[in-house]
């Protein structure tokens, strides 16, 4: 009663979004649990269809009936801020951030569409770099724009522009990616330094000043997992994890598939500027967006020879080997800590950051 | 020189947007002119592609390399305000339109990702009865929703909510209808009363009352358009006249096949609602938006044929043949008038009614 007083519940205010607003709050939008409840309680139900519910980076279907080719297919709206940072630009990301997500069940993109929402008065110059910068993108990720749409809203209603990018590629026979194919023994591999993105934007949108600039990783990952493939077709997970970084991902597969993960947390590579940037505003890196790394997890059997293609690729220089997938805690994500003790990695709520891509 | 100190040419100020304007100006999103010279001169140089530059409603492509099946990929952002309106709402035209653009090449559609763009402080209630009423259009046009995202954007940074919908639609082997497929001698076929989705969204943005509701012709149109190929394949061209209207549509065709078009101003439906509307705003009814309606140019040896089944159909019981296509005044669209005159229908630079889709 005494500890009931002091806390005042009747007149307290949560530090979180509330799961139970009945408006549209920032984290609906985190890539956290309230993002997951928007979808499970709102979304599924309404449009409710098996592929849909499989609920992978990218959908796939066989539009030419079951023996044509099969398609993966992605969109994914981009509403970061600002439009220009360190290392890229929303234009560079709405590309990359799709050809990833069709990537992420073993694809090869090959076209994009491209939904620009246009404020009004937002310079024709800046567009023109963002237009220049998403085709130097494709061009370097081999696909191609093929339709596109432009609309206007007035002043105060938009951010100088969101785009949304549709992304479709084709996927190999034989290869069975997500979420829900992670097995006890397999091991977590992630592609490098963590957190990199996420810090990049929060420097910037706040003006903070490391020793060193962080620079976006944005980067296109299927030259990388083509090469994984490459290696073995047996990969059981892919996952870019941009927002809600590791820990969000790394929920979503252990749910998908009824299993636990044990991180070592000393094993994750975090970058000294990502650490420092971490501890000075009291983030965890495990929960700040990534654009160019990807988590895989995969038979122990093919770990080694996997990672070894991996550091043999620019974007894989770094990787390491991070956690294994276990039996017990099934839908739970558990790391080692330097200092011998184990902590829950749990799915936030809301989002550390928000608008990060 | 009287004359120029009369206009006062130094101190102007234009009632249209100005085409070299530095910055966005909301007729970039409008469908005419100013959309027309932001795609060809910034867009299209940044993205150069054939598949692109055809500028179909909807790009052709055979991802599963040239014996496999041809798909039909468009995308569209809706931003319309109002969310909800008399005979529909944001997401019913988002299944509709994108429908549409999908089935404007003949295309069956499939399939439809979505990307939701909410802003905070949204109801969810809002959301809900959106996301029903699309997955209600999607039952209706038998497409499935088979991927999303959602992004929340700050307070004042949106709209309600702004949706993308990218279609993907499998393309029947013979097919070829595109707006460069117009010869001298074919009509134009319109499926039936014009401007109503416009001066809908108008009457209740704008509070106006009428003798009755207008209210939304919002439909998807492939089952028309399904019956319309099943009398002949040998259609030229199919467009949906939203924004722009009539007079957008009729002009693309014209410039893209160069050919000229001649309209019987008397014989195009408009029902007397709109007429009286736009009589009383000032507004030309060939400009104004439809999202149920089609325009189709065929060899005038199938029009009769093709008329009548259209007129069996629900969304064709008005379908009428409107003009026809003349080598004469290649590029331009001319209307002849019911006192016996000649005008053109040029495009508009801008646009007459903003978020209008």
């Amino acid at each position: 009663m005494i500890e009931r007083e002091l806390l005042d519940f009747d007149n307290w205010s949560c530090p979180l979004p509330l799961r139970d607003n009945p408006t549209v709050v920032m984290g609906h939008g985190g890539g956290g649990q309230l993002s997951a409840d928007l979808i499970k309680y709102l979304f599924l139900p309404a449009f409710d269809n098996p592929v849909l519910a499989q609920m992978g980076d990218a959908a796939v279907v066989t539009p030419g009936g079951p023996n044509g080719p099969r398609l993966a297919i992605s969109t994914d709206s981009f509403t970061v801020t600002p439009l220009f940072f360190p290392g890229g630009d929303i234009g560079k990301l709405a590309v990359h951030g799709t050809v990833n997500d069709v990537a992420m069940v073993g694809a090869r993109p090959l076209f994009l569409s491209v939904g620009f929402i246009l404020e009004e008065g937002m310079p024709l110059d800046d567009l023109v770099r963002i237009a220049a910068s998403m085709a130097a993108a494709c061009r370097q990720a081999g696909v191609t724009i093929i339709t596109g749409d432009t609309k206007v809203v007035d002043k105060g209603h938009g951010d100088g522009l969101y785009v949304n990018t549709t992304g479709i590629g084709l996927l190999a026979t034989g290869l069975d990616i997500s979420a829900g194919r992670a097995r006890p023994g397999d091991v977590v591999i992630v592609s490098g330094d963590i957190g990199v993105h996420g810090i990049a934007i929060l420097s910037i949108r706040e003006g903070l000043q490391f020793e060193t600039v962080v620079e976006s990783d944005t980067a296109a990952l299927h030259g990388l997992v083509a090469e994984m493939l490459d290696v073995t077709p047996d990969i059981h997970c892919l996952r870019d994890p941009t927002r809600g970084g590791l820990a969000a991902a790394l929920n979503e597969i252990a749910a998908a598939s009824s299993v636990g993960i044990e991180l070592d947390e000393t094993a994750v590579p975090v970058p000294p500027a990502v650490h420092a940037a971490c501890e000075m505003l009291g983030l965890d890196p495990f929960y700040i967006a990534n654009e160019g790394k990807l988590i895989a997890i995969l038979p122990a059997e093919h770990a080694e020879a996997v990672l070894a293609r991996m550091r043999a690729h620019p974007l894989g220089l770094r990787a390491a080997m991070v956690g294994t997938v276990k039996e017990a805690h099934p839908g739970m994500v558990v790391a080692r800590t330097g200092i011998g003790g184990r902590r829950i990695v749990d799915m936030l709520v809301g989002e550390q950051l928000p608008r990060i891509c």
